[in-house]
């Protein structure tokens, strides 16, 4: 059996914004025998995860699960509803952002993207990458847009590279502020399960995550919540799809059942997330999450150092963005880091490459795995000559033993 | 956690054409933690694998390996070679074949669709569902396209929908006879590590596979196999493309990575499954499945039922399709066999449907999980008012017990 | 990881009378991470699985759960009752119970071994080994004990050597017929989950059993169920016990708490056995029981081989035991079949070695896994030269076709 | 499933000193199917995990695995070589030694209990408790003893309930010096596999081990190794024995097998284990917890709280016991620990109840397990109002970023 032993002992600690560390009960739920994904036994399961995932992304309209990464629900959500040269509208928040950008391009759409513009002096970062969408830009873009050429509005909720996650219901009010008929697509692929998201109530038209995150899932299954409007809209869109058609699966859905083969074991490890995830309700897991960030956010300003995202108001309850001092190359700290400590943390990627690194403070953690993962950064930090005002270790301990977490206080009533 | 309790005791017997019985190794090995897919750990996981299935496919060139089930990997082939309407010559062997058919449509090419003509008076069967592709009726097509237009020749190496197993070198010698530069993309999703297959030596230009069949894996991961060629295409060819887009993924492939995120428990399910078939040796596994195949053919002979594929010449290794009596529906049987027995057998598709049933004997059985599945079968049949010309369980144990397996031969040795 | 490879393809049938194949639930159950056994979660899971148990051996007394083989729980039946020197009144059923007689010579009691005497001319084999405990011969023999010399009566309700399932309440009424006061101890490790067993009904003063059999799960725990005057008689009993003594375990498992350090995650897995038997009910899993061994003595018989048990009012619902011919080692064909077939099946123990085998059909098991079993032993009888009378899997097949499980029948209500 | 959930999020932190974290690989492994501990397979994997055992304990004579917990062990040791009334020289190290020396007056030998005398006015805790063994004390009492009536030595090695590692060298010479031919028994249950061990250099008749500390396993088995002079000496010991006897097991296990039912599952994870610990080398494992012990301590110094181990000559590598202010219960801190932090240290036992708290720094951990541990430990500590001299996770970071483990360092050669 491969034996990932390149540390001889110990658990490793994932502490990368996703995938996010798996917890046993749903390791062991993955490697049930697998069936036969025809049979009546299926069926249970296939409207169990259906209808769990709604409850997820609040919405009473079709979820479709998708046998694949996240970039292929991001794929679905464009390929069941634009065709060749459509506009679209998309917002740069970071990376990820910045790669459904590029994806629309190579499915041959016209896609704008809207940032903010300029650097910031401190950091030498863009401030796009420091902040969440600009609603307001937005509104304006689409007041400007009369001929009502932009089918869609595409956004990311959780910037998993940098740590912003944005407001979607005032993206939705600037689409209805401007009178503008555009979709509102939604990437909350590292959002959804730990931050807080309605799908139905913000009005978003497709939204797009993937499993291993706030679900606690390996990678390998991804998703798209639909809206009427989107499903309307599909009927229409002439990119050629097959694998990602919306309209076969939803139908063969109200059966328990997909067209083609689904993703059987991952699907028990979802039905697993999903009766921990709602047993306990989503807002206690999103208390959580908000908990862990205040945390974690605390120790990064006690050693001096800039969270990458510079705006308070969309502070990410899902990971937190650190920047390093200029001159400093991060990925060599992390290196140092996972060599030393066997811990993993994030990379910085795209235009923050070398210049941040990021800690993951989402799914099946707990008060102790981040004080672990705060100490292994604090002690590369220090291996790697940052020099650091204080330590963000010592603060978070004051933090998390002076804020009970509500549930604690709960369980203690 | 999921109880999959419908039936109360006992293990279940999956002996459907795929997904296949999940070995326990590789089921251990799928519930390890997962670990970062940028980490240095991983590099050597997706290293090893890649190789490993360049071994399988024996092939030198890439193999892409997809989160994705094997219907995802059918469009991947298509969509990375070709342009909204190219032509495409595709053969009818049955269910499979006819969905990656009406996949071609889907995706806006002008496939066309071979067939052998006819109707069997015995069965009331088409022809074509009881055979394997007809190199020379391809041979005699691709002649009389003078001016090249067909870009692909698309066959199913192994039907799982009627259980036979084409001659893929004898299409290769067709298409090379009629001199004609089309490429041929072989659909092997339920073929590869149970029946022989050559991806170089017999000049494929795109494998398609999967994982739940030989590979003995659960779905949710699926392959293509290319040729120089193919990849050479690739870059002309316009179907939008990203996330199934070959060159990025064989480019990153080259450090042990993806550009998306890869299915990491998959991959070591894949691992195990690698070190189990390639120690063991293809040549072994494929005599495996053969032998298997003999002992079943001889049950459903014994029993007087035609077996779906009436060519002996492209019997498949994997699996046999049992035609029943005209009259008898043949799900009703399947069904009285799931609730009685805890068996799943296949169910007829499309053109066959509920005229015949298909039994699986590939992956993780052995001798007595076939003796007990046509158990089920006999008495499922008998218990439905099947008049059988004689004891197929009988005949079986006869085969079995006089035909000892070469590996048994070889360890005695 | 050990890769128990000794068959390269395909599930073991593990058909012997214990250790029982072992339900995958369980076995995920079991690899959940250990917990403290002093923490506040162990006390829940220790209450469960302590009233659980109550309910299985269907006593509202103590149960004693030890981390030991279930030879490790006779000797602690022993250990707590007894002193140096004391008469027991044993009887020979077969190998276990002769166990259990040589354990009580080595821990310096005074056994007496009852026996039916004389040997069965038919099989050459001991009349004692083909019948139950005779209730009427300890009668008489507790009569003629004018001093209450004898202490205890001890018995094997389902002896593993043979297949007989004694009857144990008509021992309990040979006790009070013979107005003695000797405590009753019953060996039930094979018989308890699998064939009816009451141990407050039917006056058992200690019940010894055992994890790998009707529990279903691997070995390693063995219990002792007690009856107050079993407890009382402790007190005074001098035997050196420490590691087995009830007072202290008894004491502190009111807390869900051991002394020593009790078998976590064995626990775990009984934990999830007990939901599994307790939901579907013991009288369901009885009645399952009896119907698989009337199915498989059905196939005995027409083998024309003799049934090792003689006495049909004792057929074993958890075993059966089959003579081979004289001349023939029934050992070489066991090895032929492992070999072969990758089945286990029970070997000939003490005065029966060489001369039958042993089919378990317990726990973990359904329809076909037995007619999986039934094929090989019918293939490698044949192959081993034994002339058959008849086909035993035609005729279990014929069984099992018109014998519908009970639950089945109610699943379908 | 058994939920475990009384915490809602994350990984537990098992800092115990055992049962210690069980790896995952291992976990997996416990969970394999059980196989029949009387077939071929299974001799296999017998005479791997007894040879390896035997490399564990350095030793070139038999090790014998009981399926019992470490407490059965210490019967076994006993049972096997002493006989009613026999007088048996312990030594009072701590609670385990107390429960030893308990257990030898419940099987009738006479056992007299060396102790360091006095209390500690500082701590107020027994001298006894804060040192390790005395070899002067035994060589004297030795020498007292003219008649050579004491019959044995029993020394913990490693003692569990405070912290100290005794010199076992030191009590053989002691033993020499004297002249005398008492038999030399060592309880290295909590020191095994995790603090150098030496059986057959050491001069030691009977080890004592078990399975749920250095071993990395579940607890539920147990070991004596042996020395030859041990073997001949319980040919003549008299105190009854059946389960424990060591010469029908040592017999059985030449062919890989057991008298009575070994514990499978535990023993695939035995053999994982071992594959592990003895890949990596004895040295540098023992190396891994001397380091991580020196951390620890750095902790608890700066801490400002006694280490209950008063002697720095004998602190053990496995656990560290804090001693808490007068006044202050120890017990009702690790409870607000756990319940806060997810996090089980161990209790204060016997004579340290509530006055001391003991952690775990044994088996599967890293240093940053042991950062999440005593920050843990520090909140807890503060939140309970005890009053700290300086931050120990503070220290401890300093001491695992400024001592790299060693082999790291041959990593990077």
């Amino acid at each position: 059996m491969i034996a990932l032993d390149q540390h001889p002992s110990g658990r490793h600690f994932l502490q990368i914004p996703g995938p996010s560390p798996v917890p046993d009960r749903i390791l062991r739920a993955l490697s049930l025998p697998t069936i036969d994904h025809r049979g009546p036994e299926f069926a249970h399961l296939g409207k169990k995860v259906l209808s769990g995932m709604q409850r997820v992304f609040q919405t009473r309209h079709p979820v479709v699960i998708y046998p694949a990464s996240g970039t292929g629900a991001w794929e679905a959500a464009l390929a069941n509803t634009m065709s060749v040269g459509d506009a679209v509208l998309m917002f740069e928040t970071g990376h990820f952002a910045s790669l459904w950008h590029k994806m629309a391009q190579r499915l041959r759409l016209a896609p704008e993207f809207l940032s903010v513009p300029g650097t910031d002096s401190g950091t030498g970062l863009p401030w796009s990458w420091r902040r969440g969408v600009q609603a307001d830009l937005i509104e304006a873009r689409l007041r400007a847009d009369s001929g009502q050429a932009i089918k869609a509005v595409c956004v990311v909720h959780n910037e998993t590279s940098t740590g912003a996650t944005s407001d979607i219901a005032a993206v939705r009010r600037a689409i209805d502020a401007a009178g503008h008929p555009a979709l509102l697509m939604v990437d909350t692929i590292s959002g959804l399960g730990s931050a807080d998201y309605r799908h139905d109530e913000w009005g978003v038209d497709v939204s797009v995550s993937g499993s291993q995150k706030g679900l606690m899932l390996p990678p390998g299954i991804s998703f798209n919540a639909l809206s009427p409007k989107a499903l309307a809209v599909s009927k229409a869109a002439t990119l050629p799809k097959a694998y990602w058609a919306w309209d076969e699966i939803v139908e063969m859905n109200k059966g328990g059942y997909w067209p083609s083969t689904p993703n059987t074991n991952l699907l028990y490890a979802l039905s697993e997330a999903l009766d921990m995830i709602l047993e306990q309700g989503l807002d206690t897991v999103f208390a959580r999450h908000q908990r862990w960030a205040a945390g974690v956010r605390r120790a990064v300003r006690t050693w001096g150092l800039p969270i990458q995202c510079a705006d308070p108001a969309v502070y990410s309850p899902v990971l937190t963005g650190v920047v390093t001092p200029v001159g400093v190359d991060a990925d060599a700290i992390r290196k140092l880091i996972h060599d030393r400590f066997d811990l993993s943390l994030g990379t910085g990627l795209g235009k923050v490459r070398g210049r941040m690194f990021r800690i993951g403070h989402l799914g099946d953690c707990n008060d102790l795995t981040l004080m672990a993962a705060l100490a292994g950064a604090e002690m590369g930090l220090k291996l790697s000559g940052v020099a650091l005002a204080g330590s963000g270790v010592q603060a978070a301990m004051e933090f998390f033993a002076s804020h009970p977490a509500h549930e604690r206080l709960q369980a203690a009533a």
